[in-house]
């Protein structure tokens, strides 16, 4: 080893101390409060700020594409030959881009079709009411309290419409501009003489806000649902595999001594899988939405992925439980009392978990490639077989049961990956190899 | 037995299934198309709507509410002399009063604060950079670019903002208020001759748009996040003690066969703890909001509930560790296989399970009625002697050793209960009993 790469000497914990003490004193002194306030949100700018943008650049991707779809607006305003068209109402494009812009195209494109259709829908009704009113009724008085009355009842029945569970996932926010619509249009029938050409007005403006909004998502780094719930069912497949490489190594290694598995990596990238069911849910419902998503095409079998999710949900509570079980046991100095068992038990599981992980491991590949997994994965019986031949023995330590259990999951999420392969039409991967042999002889 | 009472012989399957079909269709054969779908819209609305309403009366009043407030809103716009000091923009105030009215006090306070502030941050500095380009800059022309290069980076700023979790949980609605304000006023801005009183008059009708939301949310039927989050805590309590028996007569129990415990009702329980963590935080979040609630106080240790909830999923966990334990060893004929240990295993869970069970009846009880917990729980101490006897013994049956974690882990929650009795200064049951002695004695 080269002198200059040796560490120095380790110094004396307490002279170590008091230098740097020292010297951080000194250090710190001369520096003023706005500067010091200055360098901590320069700190803070640079770890946090930082980070958020480094884990996901399309977050500033977005932030930028929600300034230009503003700025865009803000030059239809400015632009007075186009302004004069949309009158007063150019607003209404404002609080449309500011309110529909989303992160994804599936969100903005579900937003800003509720947007329009429930701006349609409510501008009408309100239109229909006031004119219904006005032919019942001669007093104005009398229309203006009948005008009440109806909004009176159409916004509660419309609120009361947001709890059914059903009307809440899709249309929530569609309702609630339903609402908005209705007693803003009913509201001015009132005061504004000519109803009509200010209703087209406002419902022109605000399908030219979607229309910026949706030109901007698609056009300038497009963000798409169904991109990000794929990639989350390759990483849930991954984490399995990392869960049960983690746990060999946890569980049975030299340092595995607490019986606490908090805080672990393993551990998180359970919590991880087990809390991705919202997400899921909300990704597959905006990619159907996306259907002009190339990669993907229309009439793809999103559905599938929440299978896929569900059934990797419940293995890794199979998994996360036999983790917890096998570090009970080390708790209660299990290994102690029986040696030979534990043995037995530790060999078991390297075996099976080793199988599991690379069957795994080859399905996310699979699914990260778009190829049909192969027919039969030899990992995988690899590791049924030596569930099945090991019955007799698990039995003798009742919780291994919980690790047969495991391999037969592991087989039904092999069977799920399967079904989206062939329902999705993923490639062959034999014909895609020959693909590219036949490409690089041709060349 | 009453000749009236008893039910009536039952005919042979074939007979019955034959003559219902006939009478079925000749009921359903005169019935046009239009009276089948009216019905079935009945009896959806009658199940579906009557379902939700009678799940928590509280939503129907909320919608009425809505509607109450909208109307209000409305009545100022309609009744003149009222209207005239809030110009053209009384429609900002129905667009709040739209967006504001939540369920519960604590969201429509934090929404419409959130709101109020926005509007002045946001039309402060549209306005300051309106005066700053035109002192800078002379042309019209040139004052617009700069504004729409204003508007251009600071909705960027301000929309990747939204991604800091921090500021995404409090003020991700603030900060969209934020935005479309700014570009609203910066937009005017170039248009509207005399900005200011536009501006104090936009931020006034959202005053009074608050205003009248916060006094419908406040006087009519009220709805407090605080007594929710309360509720929340009880529930979970209630739960476990519910999952321990039942996991006792479905595990144990004559009908107890199949391994699957997916549908159970105590599985339900389980997984409506594992996901109670969302609606709890969200909860204590708006339940800060509401100082005016009078049954929990200024300062009350809402936090502490977080605390309860984490120690409560996690104890669930274990149970759910064990009950699968448990039915994957019914799966595989354990009890066959090990008569004499599995009997050992069946006493040992259902002691200490009704130990557990009665200690989480006590505490739920206590944390309802708001008394202090008795110091020394008789129950909990039954149990964890019981788990500490038999220490032995579990080592015979690893998967036992669950149980005694289970048992560490409620001792847990009885004290997280205690602190939450000591910084919420619940009453003293002996005092409170005491009390009512008194009263009915002085009557």
């Amino acid at each position: 080893m080269d002198a200059a790469e040796a560490p120095p000497p380790p110094p004396s914990p307490a002279a170590t101390t008091t230098a740097s003490n020292v010297a951080a004193d000194r250090r710190r002194l001369p520096l003023p409060e706005w500067q010091r306030c200055l360098s901590a949100v320069g700190r803070f700018a640079d770890e946090k700020v930082g980070r958020i943008a480094r884990d996901d650049p399309r977050r500033v991707a977005h932030s930028f594409k929600v300034g230009l779809a503003l700025t865009l607006v803000s030059v239809l305003y400015y632009v007075t030959p186009l302004f004069n068209g949309f009158g007063g109402s150019a607003m209404w494009a404002v609080l449309t881009v500011v309110i529909v812009m989303e992160f994804t195209v599936g969100a903005t494109l579900s937003k800003g079709v509720n947007r329009a259709l429930a701006t349609l829908v409510a501008s009408s009704l309100a239109i229909g009411a006031h004119k219904g009113a006005s032919l019942v009724v001669s007093s104005e008085n009398t229309e203006s309290i009948l005008l009440i009355v109806f909004i009176f009842f159409v916004a509660s029945a419309a609120t009361f419409s947001r709890f059914i569970p059903e009307i809440k996932a899709r249309y929530d926010y569609g309702v609630g501009i339903f609402i908005l619509t209705f007693s803003l249009v009913a509201v001015s029938s009132y005061r504004v003489e000519e109803l009509m050409p200010l209703a087209l007005q406002r419902t022109s403006t605000i399908f030219v806000g979607v229309a910026i909004c949706l030109c901007t998502t698609v056009l300038v780094f497009p963000v798409w649902a169904g991109d990000d719930l794929h990639k989350l069912a390759v990483g849930n497949l991954d984490k399995l595999a990392d869960f049960l490489e983690g746990m060999e190594t946890e569980c049975f290694g030299e340092n595995a001594r607490s019986g606490n598995l908090e805080g672990k990596d393993f551990h998180d990238a359970y919590m991880s899988i087990l809390s991705s069911k919202d997400k899921e849910d909300s990704l597959c419902t905006l990619a159907k939405w996306e259907p002009i998503n190339r990669k993907f095409g229309f009439r793809y079998p999103w559905s599938q992925y929440q299978t896929l999710g569900t059934l990797c949900r419940q293995c890794a509570s199979t998994m996360e439980a036999l983790a917890s079980y096998v570090a009970i046991l080390r708790k209660y100095q299990y290994p102690e009392a029986n040696p030979q068992l534990y043995m037995k038990v530790q060999k078991t599981c390297s075996q099976m978990s080793m199988y599991s992980a690379r069957t795994l491991r080859e399905l996310s590949s699979a699914v990260r490639s778009m190829t049909t997994p192969s027919a039969m994965n030899k990992d995988l019986s690899a590791a049924m077989k030596s569930a099945n031949g090991c019955r007799n023995e698990l039995l003798q330590d009742s919780a291994l049961l919980q690790l047969s259990d495991m391999v037969t999951q592991i087989n039904e999420i092999t069977e799920s990956v399967n079904n989206l392969a062939r329902l999705a039409r993923f490639k062959n991967p034999e014909k895609a190899r020959n693909d590219v042999v036949i490409n690089v002889r041709s060349q």
